[in-house]
Formats: C-alpha cells, structure tokens, sequence
C-alpha cells in the first residue's frame, strides 16, 4: 500500500477524508441503480448465448500479470471496475455453464439460482443464529430434504458449503457417538482403540480429508474392493470388520456411496444397512452426486435403503444445479448431532424475545458461526421448478448417457470401460494396432484437443490401468445432439492424431 | 411430494413432461430479464431506505406456517416465488445493514457486494481447481490479505466461509506441523503425548469446536486467564506452558486474539510471538475482528507483532462489509499447509495444458473440494473502495466507540464495564438504589425493549458476573446522532421501567 502522506491530494480527497457522511454505500444511489440493470442484461445474455461460445478457452496470458497487482489504496468508479469484470473476468469460466462441459461433476446453475444470490447478499442475513426469517427458510429447505431421502421429522439438517463438509458433519458424528468414550472432551488420547470408518476404494477423497482431520488417520478409513460394477464386495468389507474387531481395533461407521465418482455406481445400500445393524455401526451414505435422484420415479429404485442410513450428505449445486455453494448434511440422531456440535457461549444466550430468540440455532449443528443464507437459493430453485422437473431433467441426463453409451458401442473405434452408473459414461477411442500406453497418449491428447478447441470438456479417470474419458452429465443444458458432436469429433480428433 | 400418476395433467403439463426442450433455463428469458430488473430497483430502495424501517422486528406468528409447507411437486412462476419473498422474506432480514444494529459482530454489506455474488453466480465457477480466471482472482485476493498483515509472498492462503473455519484450519496444521509424529497418516493413537493449545479465556468459541473436531478434546485447549484489560495473562501463560510440559504433555501452540468478542481487547501479540519462539511453539492469530484494522494508520500500532504468526484467520465480512460468508485463512509455512490438506485423487491429476492446468488448487489447503467464486465480492468492493476508505471507516467506528464512551461518562445513570477496545462498548444502566441482581433484570429488560421497539439492537454479554449491554460498531452506516439515540431511548426505557 502506498504511503497516504506521500502522494499529492486533491481537494476532492481531503474532503473525502473529514466527511463524516462517507460510508460504503454508493455517493450515488441511481448511477449504482443504471450499473445493476446493465449486469442484469448483461447476465442474461451471457447466460441466454452461452451455447455460442467455447465450452471452455484457456486465458489469454496477460491475465497472469492482470492479477498481480498490489491492494489498490485509492477508489475505483464501480462502472470501472464492472469494465474491468467485463474485459477480463467473465470470459473466463471454468465452463460448466455449458451445454458440452462434463467434466469431473458440477452442475449448471441457473439464472433465479444466481439472482438469489443477490437478493441474499442484499439482506445479508447471517443464519447462525438469531430470531429472523432466513433461519425458518433453511429449516424448510431442510424439511424437504429429509423429505427427499424419506427421513422422520425428527431428523437434523443443515445446509454447508458442500458433501466434503457434509460428509465431515457425519463423520465426526459418527465418531463421537460411536467410540464409546469422550471423544469431544478428551480427545483422542491414549489407551483408546483405534477407530476405523469403512468405505469402498471408490470413495471420494474427502472422506480421507475429513477422518485425517477428525485425527482418525489415513490408515482410519479402511477402503475396501470393489466387484467388476464398482460397488462394494460386501464379503471383503464383512471379512474386513470381523478381522479389524479380532485385531483389537473399534468399528465405528461404514460409508456407502450413492454414486460413485468414477463411474456413479451406487453401493448396495439394503445390504450395508443390514450390517451396520449387524454389527452396531453406524451407517452413512455420500450421496453428493446420486442422492438427489431420489426425486426421479424411475432412478429412486436404485437409491432403495438411503432412508436407512443414520447420515447423508447431499450436494444441491451438482445435480439440483444451484450455484455454488450448497451441500446438505442430513443426520437421523438429532441430540447425537447436536450434542457434537452445540456450544452456548455466553454473549449469545438464547432468549425468549428479541433478536437472540428464534429457532435451534443452525451453528450448533456444525462447524461455523456465521452462515450466509444459502437456503434462499435452494428454495426459490425449487419452488421455480417444482420436484418433477428436476425428476425429468435428472431421467434425461441418464437417458442421454445411456445414449451415448449406445452411440459409443455402435462404433469399432470407440469402447466402453465401465458400466455406466447413472450419467457417468467412461470409454476410449481405441482404434486397431495401438498398445495400451499409446492409447493412453491419445486418449490424453483427444481430451486435451476437446478442450483446447472449445468443442467439449469431459474429464478423464483411469480404470484398471486403462487411461479413460469420462463424460459425467450433470447439465440441464446438454442436447442428444450435443452428444452426436461429442462422438463426431473423438473420431476426427483420433484419426487425425493417428494419421 | 405427491405421487404424479395420481394427478389429473392439464395439457402444458404433458406437453412439458416430453417436451425435450425443457431446461431450468427459463421459457421466457424476456420475463426473467424483467424480473431480475425489478429486483435491482427493489434492491437498491431497500438498502437506500433502510434507515427508515426499525433496526429489527418480530416475525408474525404466521410465517411458521408459511415455511412449514411440504416440498412443491410442481413450479411456480419465477414471478410469484418472487412476490413470496418479498411479503414473507425480504421484511425480515437479521437486521445488520441497519445503521443502529451493533450485536454480536457482524459487517453491514454492500450493493456491490450482493452484485458480485450475483455475477459469481452467473458463471457458476468452481474455484476448487482448474485452469479458469476464478483461480487468478482468488489468489490476487490472497496476496492482498498477505500485504495486509504483513506476510511473506512465499506464505499460502485461502478464502473459506469464516473464521471459525480459517481457525480449524490454523490449527489442522499447528496439529499435523508440531505434534512430532505422522497425525496426519496414523491418526492422534495411543502412546502420544497429549497435544494442548494455549490461548485466553476470552477467546472465541469457534476454538473450543475446532480442537474437538481435531481430536484434541476439550481440555486440549488450555483457556488462560486474562488481565483487567481482557488480555490474556503471560505470566500465567508461561507458567502453564512449563507445568504442561513437566507433566509429560506436549505444547503445540499458542492463540492470540486480536480482537476478543467480548471486548475488542488485543491479546499482546509481540510477546506471544517470543514466548513462541522461546517454547518452540506455533503462533496463531485469531484476526476475525481486529486484523483487518491493519488497514487504518491509528489503529495498525495495536496490532503490532500479527507479522510474526505463524498463521492468521480474518474475516471479511465482519469490519470489510463483504456479505456473507467470507473468511480468509493465512498461513506461512505454505508446504505445512499443503501437506495438511492436500489430496490428488486420480480423477483430478494436474496436467500441463487443458482444464485441469493452472495454478495449484485450492482446495489442497483446505476442506472443501467445490468452492464457490467468492473471491470476486471482495476483489470488487476492495477496488471500489480502496484500502485507504476502508482504514477510515474503521477509524470512524473507533472514534464512535469513544464518542459513546465518553456520552456514557458524562451520564450518572449509565457505567462503562469494560475499557473499549476497537470499537466494542461495554456498559449497563445502572441507576442508584438497585442491587445487583435488579440490574441485571433491568438491563436485560432495556436490551429486548430496543430491539423489540426496534430502536437499536445491541446485544449483551456478562464480564465479572454483571450482565452488560454490548454496542459492536462494524457498521459503515453508523453516525453520531444514532448513539445519541441509544443513550437517550437507555434513559426514557431505564426510568420508565424502573417506575
């Protein structure tokens, strides 16, 4: 920051400086009105034209040095500064807005999504605590949620900024209600068995995050085969928890996954319930990607048991398509949560009256105090949309894999590597006479040309070994047509890169 | 929700449920480009005319009715949602862009603030990973809150959604950096040293969630007590720090806050830093409140020392006026930091060229995976104000804490209970004749009277078991007149109620 006493003033600025009227709020309330109308029109066409540009451009490298400058001492006209948004900024999304990105597994988001967002950061509401409408707006949100999953009323809910936190909220229930000791007062201390949580090897990664946080470590999460579908070989994960109680060590939770991220396949969740009951552990499904499916009549058969789970966490900004960020943790053992969670310090008693009265206070529920109202978002989506549409546009997103899928085996040079799990299609173009290792190298270089070209963005995984492209399609934007083009340009793309 | 098949369909219905065009993008991007208008000019008067409606108000009874309603099975008119909220929401907002709300700690927000998160929405950008600008801007903003503070350009950082979480996450790597062994991979089994955190009895409750949830327990945070002056006591700090670790348990690190909530007081940051030094032990620095005071030249001197932590948590939407939720976590030892955190499944590999270049990610320092593009509210506001008009407003609030100290002393009736540190006021009606407990009643009673009359919202606290009345001015909208309001409505509500 620039020395203030160095630089010449201007009269404007001494003024500026002794004005006690100064405050953060516009000198002029009409030009920030005429600025808010044009980003609104400018939003709108963004969003309206949006299949007209690239799925996705790398940035110009002058944008490198455009966002290393220093902290700015002096103002900036707001009109500027949206300039400079403009220019240098909007161009530049990370892509999933449109009709072909489908890369690792975001959603779309939609315009009253974002415009929520507005009205939201315009009330500033902070839904920690306190005795004002934002707190019965996530309390409904959260009804529905439970609702979705078909948990009891008596559930406990909060919305977080995503299933990484929303799976940390369930583990570290799990942890503290399970281990049989005082974890929260004494910690993890000595002379304790080791606590093991259970999961597939396609887990997320959050959840070694989450037990590494929680000071359960790596070697806490047991991560156990899948079968050829990439669920859980449930005699492995039975052997395992039998061997680890042997051992000495503590069984606390098994995690299920409704939707892998790999391949969206779904754990036999019927079949974890039944040993969770078995064996007394608690049960917890990451639903980030497939939970939400519950809201399609012909996909919510395959979710059969989530109501069974002792926790869920959802993600609404994958395939609900509200803007980031929106995740939902879901725990059926309301005091068990609480009780994990709930500190009352003084200066925030909880009264009868006033604005310290109200509803259960949200931040005992979780990790922070302070909370933006991201309910707003999700309640106005829904109600805009109502549950069966995005019932339908979740059933399209499988049709149209499954499309793909049909256009990928009616072609010699494309294959399928994994069964496709919900709207998660994984394959390779894999033409005569190349050995594996060069298919890697072209599949690597198909993905990178895709992208680099603006045509499409799938993401890539590997499967057994094998190098794959990975289309996961959570977009509400995404046509058949769409789909046609993908294949049309894997081919021009592999038989020139072969030629 | 309702079973579909049981419904009779209205033609628009079935049309809608085949229609193959149906998107959540709107039908009518006309009527939704009319709405989003509407809501900047209804925005814009509800901020321009805000010090006209009560500081804060009841909710009627009927709106727990109103957000009890199960989850819609079909949609409403973006319009009608619209006229939902603005009867049942917008009304009732905490209370905290009013320029007589002073409780707990919260900032005001800004127009442009709620802009930007607007326009974030409207790119959907998942500042998570990827080669996309989000990740430029972020880290520009980074760099700015290093600047800020003083940190090294070698230091990491990252924004989350407060400090109770930029807290945990100082503290996940004062754990897996100090403990002497592998926490991160092993977890906190038996056979360790019990690890202890070293801060004051003021300090925030966000620290006592953060050490359970790292598994330290409750009573590995040692709460030290404080002075007269609400900082913490060093030489009973050192003190503990040697019995600690004479009987056999394992300092790792020691918490200053620079700004407690109760009070405003800065814990003595210079010779926490030696006694760290000295003990070998991390420094942590609770900023929340006070670390963006680095910003005005009168009150940067009382921050001397925040340089020479080891880690800092500051929150922008307090004193920077962000809207919610923006925290940021600062931290020197960027390769502690990583190493806490970091996670590169397969499905994510860096890669040189595509989406999956760029900058390093994100989300290897920190819990989230998806995270929202919350960096371009505070890019935006901080270059429509500059750094210099922020200082001042916070020079302002100062000067307004000392303008009601000094209201509060020429006052018989009313007694300050606390010295003033930044701009928090302790205080309490106290007139002659009543003993301690009646106080107490009464102040409470003065309290739910202001905000129920919505006059002002201060909040409340005990220090030294006397109930106190708590003004918190991180309020840009503040001015004079609105204390002199508060001590004088004290007074008519004081006498009336002691009648």
């Amino acid at each position: 920051m620039a020395e203030e006493e160095d630089k010449p003033t201007t009269p404007g600025e001494i003024s500026s400086a002794v004005d006690s009227e100064e405050t953060l709020d516009p000198q002029n309330w009409n030009d920030m009105r005429a600025l808010g109308h044009r980003m609104i029109d400018d939003a709108i066409n963004y969003l309206q034209t949006v299949d007209e540009r690239p799925a996705w451009q790398p940035m110009p490298k002058r944008l490198n040095q455009q966002f290393d400058k220093p902290m700015p001492e002096d103002p900036t006209p707001a009109e500027e500064v949206y300039e400079e948004f403009l220019e240098n900024i909007f161009p530049y999304p990370t892509g999933n807005i449109h009709p072909r990105f489908w890369a690792w597994y975001m959603g779309s988001g939609t315009i009253l999504g974002a415009l929520a967002d507005f009205l939201s950061g315009t009330m500033n509401s902070n839904v920690g605590a306190g005795n004002h409408v934002a707190n019965l707006v996530e309390g409904q949100v959260i009804n529905w949620m439970k609702e979705l999953v078909g948990f009891p009323d008596s559930a406990s809910g909060l919305l977080v900024g995503g299933a990484s936190m929303a799976n940390l909220v369930g583990l570290a229930v799990a942890r503290n209600t399970q281990a049989g000791f005082d974890v929260r007062g004494q910690g993890l201390g000595a002379g304790q068995k080791k606590l093991l949580v259970y999961a597939s090897t396609e887990i997320h990664s959050c959840h070694q995050k989450a037990v590494e946080l929680l000071g359960l470590g790596t070697d806490g999460l047991r991560k156990i085969p899948v079968m050829d579908d990439y669920r859980i070989d449930m005699s492995a994960l039975e052997k395992a928890i039998v061997e680890d109680r042997q051992a000495g060590l503590q069984p606390i939770c098994i995690v299920a996954t409704a939707g892998t991220v790999n391949t969206g396949a779904i754990d036999p969740l019927n079949d974890i319930a039944d040993l969770c009951e078995k064996e007394g552990l608690l049960f917890h499904v990451d639903g980030a990607i497939g939970a939400v499916a519950m809201l399609a009549d012909s996909l919510k058969e395959q979710l059969s048991g989530i109501d069974r789970a002792d926790s869920i966490a959802l993600d609404l900004h994958k395939w609900m398509h509200v803007p980031f960020e929106e995740g939902c943790a879901l725990v059926k053992d309301k005091e068990g949560h609480r009780s994990t969670f709930a500190i009352t310090p003084e200066y925030l008693t909880r009264k009868e009256r006033g604005l310290a009265a109200g509803r259960e206070w949200f931040s005992d529920y979780g990790v922070e105090l302070s909370r933006s109202f991201r309910a707003l978002k999700v309640w106005m989506s829904i109600k805009e949309h109502g549950a069966a549409r995005y019932g339908r546009m979740m059933e399209r997103n499988v049709d149209q894999a499954n499309y793909l899928g049909s256009l990928i085996d009616s072609d010699p040079d494309l294959q399928l590597m994994a069964p496709i799990g919900l709207d998660i299609v994984c394959f390779r173009y894999q033409p005569k006479g190349l050995d594996e290792q060069a298919l890697d190298v072209l599949n690597q270089e198909i993905l990178l040309e895709l992208q680099e070209q603006g045509i499409a963005v799938p993401s890539c995984t590997t499967l057994k070994g094998h190098y794959c492209l990975r289309v996961a399609i959570a977009n509400h934007r995404s046509t058949e047509a769409d789909f046609d083009l993908l294949v049309s340009e894997i081919g021009r793309l592999g038989k020139q890169l072969t030629a």
